[in-house]
């Protein structure tokens, strides 16, 4: 019996995000990461660095039955990193000095050689029954915490940060045996529009198979990605089925397909 | 009387966002957009190609009281281009052919020698009472719909197509007189704990000033990048506060800080 797939949601803090000041590439690495584990992730909200509205996104998320809530930002040491805070509140789980964060905290400290002022000791304050995560490239650590169905993962804003602590100590929890395997043709010579009811009908003939166009002019000529996936075929299984995409379109409208590699 | 900022949500619609395949950078590029012109992101919120989740996340915005809503994504012919069914259903406004949409697509059709088929003509369906947004890169014409006090606008998720179409039609409905100033100060020597008590006592005496702190290390040594911006200010203004700012700061700690241009 395959695994249903965890369904996943990203939250992602900060104002930068909410004044474009910094393209959001964690959520689309995490996005990455998770499906390549055979996770779902069903949204990725951005909010600022208000309290409330972190405790309200994860308070909607959880009552969504999200198996899994990562998110990220929030977590150092200055005025405006409301993460723990907010999550407190959404769980109704006080902050408190978590001695495995707060073991963590001193060594990462004295292996830079810094010391520990109030500003710093604050990031080893966890909501009541959570674990630390250990972060080893910079200073806060991370959260686990479990509320009913869902794990709630908080991890740094900073991308080397939240990518080292999320490969070594969350990918294990988004995992799955239902990996996504995908493959990518290249189509020259007809529109989406020409194309479109062909894919109607395969994906209503091809169960368990998503495909999706991503249209591009070239020289004023069409040119069209056709992105087709599943976490229900092995790699081999989709390549036969794909093969059989190909005839069909070819069958139907005149155009060149290519495999992109 | 300054007039307030208008609060918008970013929705944006497509499983390649969800998987990682893209980047959303037309997020990015709306956020900044709409913040240069004294507009307030409050949330992005990124779902799938699912009627269900996209009608979902703009009833929630309507009733959080969001002044205007934008999409991205999902007006393309093809089956997985759900967003205006998913926003008919969120206003309970019948899908109709739209006069205005339906001259629009059949004009763009012309000028580049396509042919009027059944997914193409899908396009210009829009939810009753619905204004149609030219698209003079593509084809799929936009949405500008009224709901309450809510505004909804919907647009392509090609940027070309997108950013065109936001500038030309629905920049105007974003902009207020708070326009944004900002400056960046970038300091050298101290580690982001030290500055954040300082930085949350200067942030409660300068009310209507916004303080981020950017924490990098470079060689091991600690960078911090200090942006500080307002609504409330004129360039000018904010450049006095920012030199008293930084005057505070080297009074208090040895650094040395340099303005970025």
């Amino acid at each position: 019996m395959p695994q249903n797939p965890k369904i996943v949601e990203i939250i992602s803090i900060g104002e930068e995000l909410l004044i474009g000041k910094v393209v959001n590439t964690n959520a689309s690495w995490l996005a990455k990461e998770i499906t390549k584990r055979g996770g779902r992730v069903r949204r990725i909200i951005t909010v600022g660095d208000k309290i409330d509205e972190i405790r309200d996104v994860i308070v909607s998320s959880i009552s969504r039955g999200a198996d899994v809530i990562i998110t990220t930002g929030g977590l150092g040491p200055t005025f405006d990193d409301k993460t723990m805070e907010a999550i407190s509140r959404a769980l109704d789980k006080p902050l408190k000095l978590n001695e495995e964060a707060f073991t963590m905290l001193k060594e990462s400290l004295r292996r830079r050689g810094l010391t520990l002022t109030e500003s710093r000791r604050k990031m080893a304050y966890l909501p009541e029954g959570g674990r630390a995560i250990p972060n080893y490239v910079g200073t806060a650590p991370g959260l686990l915490i479990k509320q009913g169905k869902t794990t709630l993962v908080a991890l740094p804003g900073v991308p080397q940060e939240m990518k080292e602590m999320f490969i070594k100590h969350v990918s294990n929890i988004v995992s799955s045996e239902m990996k996504i395997v995908e493959n990518e043709l290249l189509i020259e010579g007809i529109y989406e529009a020409e194309l479109a009811p062909l894919i109607e009908e395969l994906m209503k003939k091809k169960q368990g198979i998503y495909i999706k166009s991503h249209p591009k002019m070239q020289e004023e000529k069409p040119r069209i990605r056709l992105h087709i996936y599943s976490s229900q075929y092995t790699q081999q299984e989709l390549n036969e089925i794909c093969r059989e995409i190909e005839r069909i379109i070819k069958d139907k409208l005149k155009c060149k397909i290519t495999w992109i590699e």
